[in-house]
């Protein structure tokens, strides 16, 4: 890595940190941000994406070197007191540790379904539009051995930079892409012996009783609206059975529950 | 209910609402902040709290009326055109609705689980310090039946604001009370015949082979430290299988999975 020390919070060097909240509501031109020392750590240890430089508080400097040495040599480490740091990115960071990825070019999810082995667990996303849920899906997409995450052109961004701190880093570790229409991917599925399950809570049969098969995608809708109907009409659908007169749940929370059954056998 | 016009935000009538997020902090005398149609709903029909009063946009009353008609002949709803409302509140309120409840006196846990039927489910939470996690704990408590939730006395608030919101009311429905000491606690649950499993991710059985008795227990711990280790060692352990390498769940979405395994049988 390559350290280097910074004064001034206007230093174009770390331009790419500055007022961290307002340019995640702009956007950053094919860039995200990735904090906190477990982010970091799979940002540069699963490779998935690019990372372009870290800033780091220089209290924090000595106890991030096992992680920092997993990047390339001439890695731009920029290195801070806490007064500057709060100055470039507009905020408190407590955390003390930035760091810049890439998004590169996403491959459409039909390519990344194509590349998936005999046997994996796919999760398909539809209308899921809160960053909390998104990353927490990914986390329980990463804990329960999910090997894709695809997402409709309604979800929220995997890589908005709460997304990627509530999932932990899973959203910089599970692959995911984004398909454009629903019923042309649910046959690219389908013809790659997918079987295909929905969660709904008023799914035709109990959870429990779904087998897993080598390849299984499983979906999961919108909390409020769900499963669009005619999508419903084509999958098998499952519920996860509530106590009477109960029938929300979280859709992260759903996710947990359906990963897990389907992961352990 | 009695509606009332409010056309000023300083009127001593809507004291309560005043500077919403401040009051977060400094804590309310004994009062609470339930937000949205859905926790009203939930408050004025569990009748868990007493509601003091209620204060909604103009244009949201109409919809409200087979809501608010479950609350007492006499109860008071504050009505308020949208820039008085965002005035009180101190930020733009979108919901457009509030209303206060009142704490009143918690019974201490042990005497909340001598109350349990015979056949029971509590959910024991150690160190909870995170409200959103709180309330999802909460929501999955009420999703899968759970009879009583008991913290120990460094959990957070379940009546704090945003965990009565992530719980969708249901820390309003779930009766919950605190206990002082977890070794005094957990023998009285043990006199009183619960079978008591502590989940963590090195537990000594798979949570799917662990059997419901009539009455049990679980208990959850804080995300990184776990549960202490003299109360794991107290305790039937279980843990939720995930992917190799993988040991990191979120409590609440663990709960999700141990709850429904729970509930189901």
């Amino acid at each position: 890595m390559n350290i280097i020390p910074i004064g001034d919070p206007q230093d174009p060097r770390v331009t790419a940190y500055l007022d961290i909240r307002e340019r995640d509501l702009v956007g950053r031109h094919g860039r995200f941000v990735a904090e906190g020392k477990v982010v970091l750590d799979l940002l540069l240890s699963t490779r998935r994406f690019a990372a372009e430089s870290a800033l780091v508080l220089e209290n924090r400097l000595a106890g991030l070197q096992p992680i920092l040495r997993k990047a390339p040599a001439d890695f731009p480490v920029y290195v801070a007191g806490g007064e500057v740091m709060d100055k470039i990115a507009g905020f408190h960071m407590h955390r003390g540790i930035l760091a810049i990825g890439v998004r590169g070019d996403p491959a459409p999810a039909e390519a990344l379904v194509e590349t998936l082995p005999r046997r994996a667990l796919a999760v398909v996303l539809v209308g899921i539009s809160n960053h909390d849920n998104m990353g927490a899906i990914f986390r329980n997409a990463a804990a329960f051995g999910a090997d894709a995450v695809l997402l409709d052109t309604t979800c929220c961004d995997p890589l908005y930079r709460k997304a990627i701190r509530v999932s932990v880093g899973a959203a910089l570790q599970v692959p995911f892409a984004s398909f454009a229409d629903t019923a042309t991917f649910t046959a690219t599925l389908d013809r790659l012996g997918f079987s295909q399950f929905a969660l709904s809570p008023r799914g035709a049969h109990d959870i429990r009783e779904a087998d897993r098969s080598p390849r299984l995608a499983l979906y999961l809708g919108t909390e409020g609206e769900g499963l669009p109907r005619d999508l419903l009409a084509r999958l098998h659908t499952v519920r996860i059975n509530m106590a009477e007169g109960f029938d929300s749940l979280n859709v992260a929370a759903a996710s947990a529950i359906a990963l897990h059954h389907f992961s352990n056998r």
